[in-house]
């Protein structure tokens, strides 16, 4: 078991391994992809210490290899569930499971998001984010799981259990196994209803009668962990205490996900401080 | 006349440079040496973004780079005093006086010391940091100067006017100018007394009789200015509320000055905080 397991490999998990790692506490930093930084187009200005502006892929890697240089040990998987039982902390990923004291959660706030007509207009009114959350009130309808990794096959797995009467939709993305399901492969153009989702439309002009859509794209983000887990949220960011504790004792969250300024450099100080809490955390838990 | 004066050209001061050149507002950066980091013997490992450790002069010179590929002021010169009037701030370096309506100070925690026998026992009771503050006391006693600089000049001009019993110690270092005061260019190696100061010993064995000692080696630090201006200070800490304001209103300070974590994650954080707290206040100001 690990004392401490970061989610996330950008600014925020990154900082907050190094200074554990230097204060002499190991941790174990599991990620996949490399969050919303990797998609931000333009090079980095603000963030101190760059004569030239950096690409923010560039910024990702080097906090990467710094971690490597140090010998932080990193899973490069994508984590796909959180769970807690009696204080020890349950992460799944799409190759193993870890085993953790305490987890940070510093995985970024995703912009999951889809462009097409109706998305934003029914979430939360048919559409989901959280199999484990909602999965249950849609057990006798008609219900969609749109993705197709790790993590939709995680979710699937839950919703299969409550519910038969699933349709994937791949949006685009080919599936590499097989399921007892109808599978769509077209993109979807079109989230359909009037009051709530009833339907789902599709790039061949295909209309679906839906009623719950689950959407379990990619990996999951914070958001998504904090459903999973039952970590409270507001306005849409993480609520940490001072210590950076969320709800859940063990369970702490740092960077974009806690909201603030969405800035490197806040990032890069959250993982300096929350790294004195758990160090704070762990002492009091193992005496 | 400059909407913001940064005193300092270390992470601290160029973040806060560079968040408030990006937010529309043109700082005067200013500072001559680099400050601790640039005696930092050991290269950084902890600081987030880069890969191989970077040595302290390095990062500095970085700092200083990125923000004039943003179009930054930079003077580099030796600030030695600061002083307001009526809202507005005089900022005095060797070559010249800039005017200001806020200062920033983020020249950091100048490790001023002398490693001699009885230093540390005589702070305070014969040995000052400050003319202005402490100059009155002393006139008509014997008093020593040390140091050999413009921040030394300055000390002197003040003194010189309240008492003319000065002897100037240069400490090892070379004068570029005559004064009409005993000038004595032997290292000091004790300072002498029992409840208080009352002599300084040099590497010659010569004892000279002295009252008060005003320290004024290189270039002056900010616990100095915030002794010359009357910030508040408390616990070798510049005090500032949550806005990072001292109690002068428009004199903020950051970085190592206010206390808190000494690590470049924390100045950096506290630049881009600023910028804010500056922007706003000027605002004010403006109305």
């Amino acid at each position: 078991m690990k004392d401490v397991l970061i989610v996330g490999l950008g600014p925020a998990g990154i900082s907050a391994a190094i200074y554990l790692k230097r204060s002499g506490v190991d941790p174990l930093l599991i990620g996949k992809d490399l969050g919303n930084l990797e998609l931000f187009p333009l090079p980095i200005e603000n963030y101190y210490g760059f004569p030239e502006p950096i690409h923010s892929k560039t910024l990702v890697q080097n906090g990467i290899a710094q971690a490597q240089h140090l010998g932080i040990e990193i899973k490069k998987e994508a984590v796909i569930e959180i769970a807690e039982k009696d204080s020890i902390f349950y992460v799944k990923t799409a190759q193993n499971e870890y085993l953790a004291k305490t987890v940070i959660l510093a995985s970024g706030k995703k912009l999951k998001s889809f462009s097409v007509p109706g998305f934003n207009k029914f979430k939360g009114k048919g559409i989901s984010f959280c199999a484990t959350c909602d999965g249950f009130f849609y057990r006798r309808k008609k219900i969609a799981i749109i993705g197709h990794s790790a993590y939709m096959k995680n979710e699937l797995a839950y919703l299969s259990q409550l519910n038969q009467d699933i349709t994937i939709f791949t949006n685009g993305e080919t599936l590499d196994e097989t399921f007892p399901f109808l599978i769509v492969k077209e993109k979807i153009t079109k989230f359909l209803g009037d009051q709530k989702l009833t339907g789902i439309k599709t790039s061949d002009g295909q209309i679906y009668s839906i009623d719950g859509a689950f959407v379990a794209v990619d990996s999951p983000g914070s958001l998504e962990f904090a459903q999973q887990i039952g970590i409270i949220v507001e306005k849409g960011n993480v609520v940490v205490d001072k210590k950076y504790q969320t709800n859940i004792p063990g369970l702490f969250a740092i960077g974009d996900i806690i909201g603030g300024k969405l800035q490197i450099a806040k990032a890069v100080y959250d993982g300096m401080m929350v790294a004195d809490d758990i160090k704070r955390y762990l002492k009091n838990k193992n005496k």
